[in-house]
């Protein structure tokens, strides 16, 4: 059977102000920015929900990709919005209002035809509806997983609940640190894995990546000159990171190493300009040519 | 002729609390990190000032060393003491006291001997001194240099005078980002690269080393599960760097990379332990070990 993901997150509408500017109601939400760099690879199954606001202009960036809809639920009320300023320098945003609308009565229900994918990411959603997905689907290869310092707080329990049947943590280094209640990150990253998670990848925003796998990888962002708007980034890493897993269709050392560097690679291009603007006019030449200036950025020779 | 290095920079004591323990007068200063750093590639003569009280036992750790003391003056006076503190995470430190005692009237005096080494580098002292130094010395192939926040602010001008006769500078990213006027790194660098230095090594602590060269350069820092105390990390990594330059004599980007990972080598072991004791205990096999660690730490594949 060939590869394909199911995602299942927030499809929502993000209105963003940075120093550079500002976006009103633009599509956002974690689901989206990874079915789009992760359609780069394979299919993507997407199942989430949206309000009757939430229209063609919308759906029209899923289109001509390999991206299905169909678990898309439309219910009455309004898109998730998210509204968000980025400080001067980019490194802190503060919410300025998080409206859940129909996303806060969401429960995942998982086509039929969506249920034998090989690869499953549970974006940050409750721990206990992540667990609801896993229950429908059959036999995953690998299951991918988000979650935030809302649920870490909030439920725990549910929380490793759902990390006891998860392969690849991804969640930012506040995160983790909080999980684990440890502030080193070697530390953090051995109990993480004892949760579940054999694979715990680290996102540090504008410092990069560290992976741990029993081994352990660290890779730089790739140090951009204009960076317009961070939003997104993370979930633009999680898709090109699980897309080139579920494309490559292994776990090994060296599969997980490229993908993290394809997941840093779609991320690069994704704080180039709002919303999904830049990942949407993205090409696979432009993909791997900045794969290739990560080779460069980070290469060194032995003594 | 054989390469060596010329360091001026503060001898001192350091007082350092850290969440692990506390170590009182203990031997510290930017000059004493780099002398021992760079000693495992070259010698190294050290020009600074101690007071009456630094006597022999703090002498011992640069004994049997190839680090010439002669241009170390001896005042009448107490030798420059720094306290700090860091926090429960070590992220952030606070000095308790600044006493600069006899290194406040510090003039440095590069004996005939030491004028002719091929490497210099100019600790973080008043830009002013930096470039006396410079005017005692003949022709070095490579001159290094360190500032702070503080001649940043307050003599920008003089600073940036003996920048334009510096070929590397070491500083960190949040002086990086005040001496240029530029949040982007990318952007800072540019700047400052015009100012003088061609290479531009941005330290940034726990998330590693970018650097500017025209070509870009990132390195991860390597992910100890024990640090035990960061003081000195950044001079130690200036010694590790420059010292490994001084020994291969170039400044082409393969040389200039391998240096930046064998900096980050040396610094890796300096925050194992309080004040030296680390790097003073080091030995040229372990050094090889890990600067092997950390190509398995950065490598992956192309696609």
């Amino acid at each position: 059977m060939s590869s394909s993901i199911l995602v299942v997150g927030s499809v929502a509408f993000d209105t963003v102000e940075t120093p550079f500017g500002r976006a009103e109601k633009v599509l956002g939400g974690s689901a989206s920015f990874f079915a789009v760099a992760a359609s780069f690879f394979v299919p993507v199954s997407l199942v989430g929900i949206v309000g009757r606001d939430f229209g063609e202009k919308e759906l029209a960036a899923f289109r001509n990709r390999p991206i299905d809809l169909d678990g898309l639920e439309r219910s009455d009320g309004e898109t998730f919005h998210w509204q968000g300023k980025y400080s001067y320098d980019l490194n802190a945003r503060e919410t300025v209002c998080t409206d859940l609308n129909v996303f806060e009565s969401f429960k995942p229900r998982i086509p039929e035809k969506y249920r034998r994918s090989s690869h499953v990411f549970l974006g940050n959603i409750d721990p206990v509806l992540q667990r609801d997905v896993l229950d429908q689907v059959h036999a995953p290869e690998i299951v991918a997983c988000d979650t935030m310092n809302f649920w870490i707080t909030g439920k725990l329990d549910e929380l490793r609940k759902t990390l006891a049947r998860v392969q690849v943590l991804l969640i930012n280094d506040a995160e983790a640190r909080q999980l684990s209640g440890e502030w080193n990150l070697v530390k953090a990253a051995r109990a993480i894995r004892a949760m579940g998670p054999k694979v715990l990848v680290v996102k540090k925003g504008e410092h990069g990546v560290v992976m741990f796998t029993g081994d352990s990888f660290a890779a730089p962002a790739y140090p951009l000159e204009e960076v317009f708007d961070p939003t997104g980034a993370g979930d633009t890493f999680a898709g090109g990171f699980l897309g080139y897993l579920a494309a490559a269709r292994g776990l090994d050392e060296t599969v997980l190493r490229r993908a993290v560097i394809m997941g840093s690679t779609l991320a690069s291009f994704c704080v180039e300009a709002f919303s999904l603007d830049r990942i949407l006019r993205l090409t696979r030449t432009e993909i791997d040519a900045r794969y290739r200036l990560f080779k460069s950025l980070t290469d060194f020779e032995a003594l």
